[in-house]
């Protein structure tokens, strides 16, 4: 027995697609009971290539009777319009908001392929690369270059409370400089922040979970080890837990955020320390 | 004398904020000569926040005598109707395609926050955490568990061409499992594949980038070194090309591309492979 043909959601973009997929995701995510495939098509920046797609699209559209949705960011006129011919849903996002902008703005747009990174990003694009160099050579209590001195903030936390790949988030999407400490039993013991630590008090944030979670993630990575029970898990939850509120550390609680939430919350934080008043 | 004001540009979100980010840098990025400042408003989850958002966005105007400009993935109607009061020039992403979208689909929206990393999204979630730790644990020749087998793909390149950004990257964005090793004069010298390499003919991919790039961010690193001579950088990269010639591996040119861009390539060829049909 055949599967019911599902509706394609094509995501169309003369860069890479990011725009594109993030945009149609976004929406989708609205419709929960909708099923669909997914058919990423970057880098249409010439109408034949536009064209070839249209095709593609049509194929699509006989082979499952469905109409076809299509998020674009395609900015070239003679493109676009090769795409408006495709039978299909077409989301147009600069169609739809360029016009206006540029009435707001007093100013044309330049309807120039790829700008997202283009060169007006290139500062900020080598602030992200460095960003995560930093990350990854200021990791989980790595002190490569002998200094926190650089770090915008240092994130602490039990091990695996989810400091490593926020700290690679806010590198990737703010170009923020994260080191990452991990708070261990000793510290719990000693009743005092880590030596490198008590330097940079006031760029300390700290990672919190659940202990039944964390119990979770370390069985998968030590199964059984006293490292993983939630007997210890509990502990070090806690000892950190009265560490951060003792030496006035804020935190949050990361068991059900994403890392992206966990990061948006950072940033308010940097921000409402006037620090970061110019990312 | 002061400097003549800017206008403001308000990223508003009742989650993260990233999706309004990314509409607004996408759609202001074909403006290159518009300047602004931006502010993030992420968490604006209900109509007394959003009222003290629309004061903040009316003092703003008062302060510049410019009309603010404000990129907005609101959900919740409630909300959505106390932000349309301000004094201000909305894009709504939401109001303006998920009723098209509705009638389309044939279904309702939930009008739900958040579910852009919601529930639905669990499954992805953990596969892109997974990934990123599998790229850190594969990372600069690192096999630590003994084996390749996982990879998705394996960047192969000389030192500093762009591989573990771009292992992140895959992982981050696309939950690809990316291991990244590095090619050394040794195995230059030898004129063969690294061992662990050729059991995974299928799964390689190339980086190179220009000799002159590759000397500028190697003197970063290392100044006045044989490393970051461009006589050595030359050398190096003409010998991996050769090398990926000869192997039949795939490459690009990583020197005038963003992280997203490689990544996007990166993408095409795997869904050209068959092998992800279904990310």
């Amino acid at each position: 027995m055949p599967d019911t043909p599902k509706r394609t959601v094509f995501y169309v973009s003369d860069g890479t697609g990011i725009t594109a997929e993030t945009l149609g995701h976004s929406l989708l995510a609205q419709f929960p009971e909708f099923d669909y495939d997914e058919v990423r098509a970057p880098f249409i920046d010439a109408p034949e290539k536009a064209s070839d797609l249209v095709e593609r699209i049509e194929r699509v559209k006989r082979r499952t009777g469905l109409r076809p949705i299509v998020f674009s960011t395609l900015v070239q006129p003679a493109v676009v319009a090769v795409l408006h011919r495709a039978e299909a849903h077409i989301v147009d996002l600069f169609g739809t908001f360029l016009g206006p902008l540029e009435r707001e703005l007093g100013m044309p747009s330049t309807h120039a392929v790829g700008r997202f990174h283009g060169i007006l990003d290139n500062r900020s694009y080598q602030r992200r690369i460095e960003a995560i160099n930093f990350a990854l050579s200021h990791d989980d209590g790595i002190i490569q270059d002998g200094t926190l001195d650089d770090a915008n903030i240092i994130l602490i936390g039990v091990s695996r409370s989810g400091k490593t790949p926020t700290s690679l988030y806010l590198a990737m999407q703010y170009a923020v400089k994260a080191a990452n400490y991990p708070l261990i039993p000793e510290d719990f013991e000693r009743k005092a922040l880590p030596a490198p630590l008590k330097l940079h008090r006031a760029k300390l944030f700290g990672l919190t979970i659940a202990p039944e979670r964390l119990a979770q993630i370390r069985q998968e990575r030590r199964p059984n080890s006293v490292y993983a029970s939630l007997e210890n898990c509990r502990k070090e939850v806690e000892e950190a837990l009265a560490l951060m509120r003792r030496e006035g550390i804020p935190w949050i609680d990361s068991t059900t955020k994403s890392i992206e939430e966990i990061a948006a919350v950072i940033m308010q934080h940097l921000q409402k320390m006037q620090k970061y008043a110019d990312l």
